[in-house]
């Protein structure tokens, strides 16, 4: 094994636009690829922002947001929604999507995108440069298009990128692989 | 959209192997979806767990944990350290994998796969079922087969898994979307 040092490097890391208003109400949203479901009950996911960044200030005085998961046709868009900053322009009007208010918490969702989190801040996490917002997941919703049998989401009709932290780039979810809970049964011992 | 509920539903999520020892010195590994890098500086990766697991005493005991990710091609071997405890059967003996001692934290990584994490526990959260150990990232590791050019790992080589929440089901990594801090640049505003 080689050593690559103290980096911030795993696969895979989402790519998550995080939906706040500021104080005058403007939807914003932001790119992020530090988080991830951090708790089942409740329902949690944790997100990690700087705090130089505008969104950050948002989810301070809204202690909302929502976590919108863009499909492989939105990677330009989902780009853009991380490389300029919410103080100086509207994204939602510079990428042409939607800013849906959600009717659950104070924050806007993207109306083009196939999956979204609603949720409220519970709890806010100082780490170091990054500070971590934990939000309660007040409900999921579904592009009725990605849909499937059983009325869950499909993450293949979804489609959603990955975020690959050293070489900066994004990659698309590929095939099918195995049935969790299932193929590992092959071992002896279980 | 279509109102999915309050559950833990977002695309990606990791398929991460928390190695700890146990207080015997017993290396232990288990699957983990529930987590992601969580800050930059210090680097640091978040993993979430039950109190029931026998990782969770682990952690508190060693005050470290690695974070081995599996290639696609282990991913019956990934989903066994999901299915069965650490407290009836050596899992590392049952798979055939190998726990490598780390030299610089308290906790062993699986020798056979490309990309490995060591890290010292630093915070530790409480949220509800699931407690979440921030570990400072010590160094990453990567198997000399998946460092590319520069030195730096190949996420097209190292072939990650990612789990599907919902329908509790594994799919590989696809194919290169787009650079990132790039492709966005096309949209007028940045």
């Amino acid at each position: 094994m080689k050593s690559i040092g103290a980096k911030t490097i795993v696969y895979p890391t989402p790519v998550f636009i995080v939906g706040t208003y500021d104080e005058k109400g403007v939807p914003n949203g932001m790119a992020v690829a530090w988080g991830g479901i951090c708790c089942s009950d409740p329902p949690c996911i944790a997100v990690s922002l700087r705090e130089a960044t505008y969104t950050y200030g948002n989810i301070r005085k809204r202690k909302a947001f929502t976590v919108s998961v863009p499909s492989e046709k939105y990677v330009k868009e989902a780009d853009y929604f991380g490389i300029v900053s919410g103080r100086t322009v509207n994204k939602f009007e510079a990428t042409g999507l939607t800013p849906v208010r959600s009717e659950l918490v104070d924050a806007p969702y993207v109306g083009e995108f196939p999956l979204v989190l609603e949720c409220s801040l519970i709890k806010t996490v100082e780490i170091g440069l990054h500070t971590q917002f934990i939000g309660k997941i007040e409900d999921v919703k579904a592009d009725e298009d990605i849909v499937g049998e059983g009325g869950m989401p499909d993450i293949e009709k979804a489609a959603p990128l990955l975020f690959a932290p050293d070489s900066c780039d994004y990659w698309k979810t590929g095939a099918f692989a195995a049935k969790a809970f299932s193929i590992g049964k092959k071992i002896e011992g279980t």
